[in-house]
């Protein structure tokens, strides 16, 4: 049975509201700015047919508001919350159960993942082959933007090193020159 | 003595004539689509401010109008060939040159790379830590296709595993929604 090629668009959510000293991490809200810039980059996805099957979201606030954004701009048709993909967590047995032979939907062709940095650019590193002590410092995934991995085959094995890199896409290039530093942090 | 950040902008050549058996692979040129294509790329990276201090550009026929093209397009103001850009050659002596103490031009701080494939994007991954091994399969740089590394902090030592990938761009997420496959081949 052949599984047609597979891609996992990974998407960091949008500018979200300062960490302070008072304010959780957890409810961190995006803020207006982020709300707009984030929608704007979810469609040129679409205008560029990046749609995906599903999205997966980190359940922190800001992720599934971002996750939220694509549901309504059309990127898909629907959203999981998945803790594997929330700060720190570990989301390649995740992955390893979505792209291994009993994936919870067979016929996926494109997935969006939405979470957080340092873990999605390492993630992304890690996928292409980058030894875990440089993955953090190989990629860099700004708010709201975006990485697209691809198996050409279906990954035989483990996943790491199994995938092709695509696109990799600050928010600037879909939506025009540099703006305004924004504050970082993930 | 501060060196500034430093930037490397791979550009690959545009679509060329095909390969046929008659027809040597150096003094291939582009195609009028690949010249329109380019140009509208090279357009698209001085809007976004990725303009460079310098070309330097493999000597075969097709990358060199590119990076003429480019220059004429006012993405850099000047053009130098190395035939460490060519086909199969290496071209990391060259930029350990140019990324060492004993820089050519010591004050730069972005150069345009025009070359090949798989040549350019196993570059782009080995300079971002991916192994020989995987190099070739880990990045995918399509006919004037762009990947942006970046130096945070002068490189140390080797370069490999010494950038950081800020960008990976198919043409096509420049220049509208995806067009016809064009023929592939470096």
């Amino acid at each position: 049975m052949a599984r047609r090629n597979r891609e996992l668009l990974l998407l960091r959510h949008g500018i979200a509201e300062e960490r302070l000293d008072q304010l959780e991490d957890a409810p961190r809200q995006l803020t207006p700015e982020g709300v707009e810039r984030t929608s704007r980059v979810i469609q040129s996805l679409v205008w560029l047919d990046l749609t995906c099957d599903l999205v997966l979201s980190s359940p922190l606030v800001r992720a599934r508001q971002t996750a939220e954004l694509a549901l309504a701009g059309g990127l898909a048709p629907e959203l999981e919350l998945a803790a594997a993909l929330a700060p720190l967590a570990d989301p390649l047995p995740l992955l390893e159960r979505w792209l291994g032979p009993l994936s919870p939907r067979p016929g996926w062709r494109r997935l969006a993942l939405v979470g957080h940095e340092p873990d999605l650019s390492t993630l992304a590193a890690l996928l292409i082959g980058v030894p875990m002590a440089q993955a953090p410092q190989a990629l860099q995934l700004k708010k709201a933007g975006v990485a697209l991995l691809q198996w050409p085959q279906p990954p035989q094995g483990a996943l790491p090193g199994s995938a092709r890199l695509a696109l990799l896409l600050p928010p600037r290039v879909l939506l025009g020159r540099r703006s305004p530093n924004a504050p970082s942090g993930g």
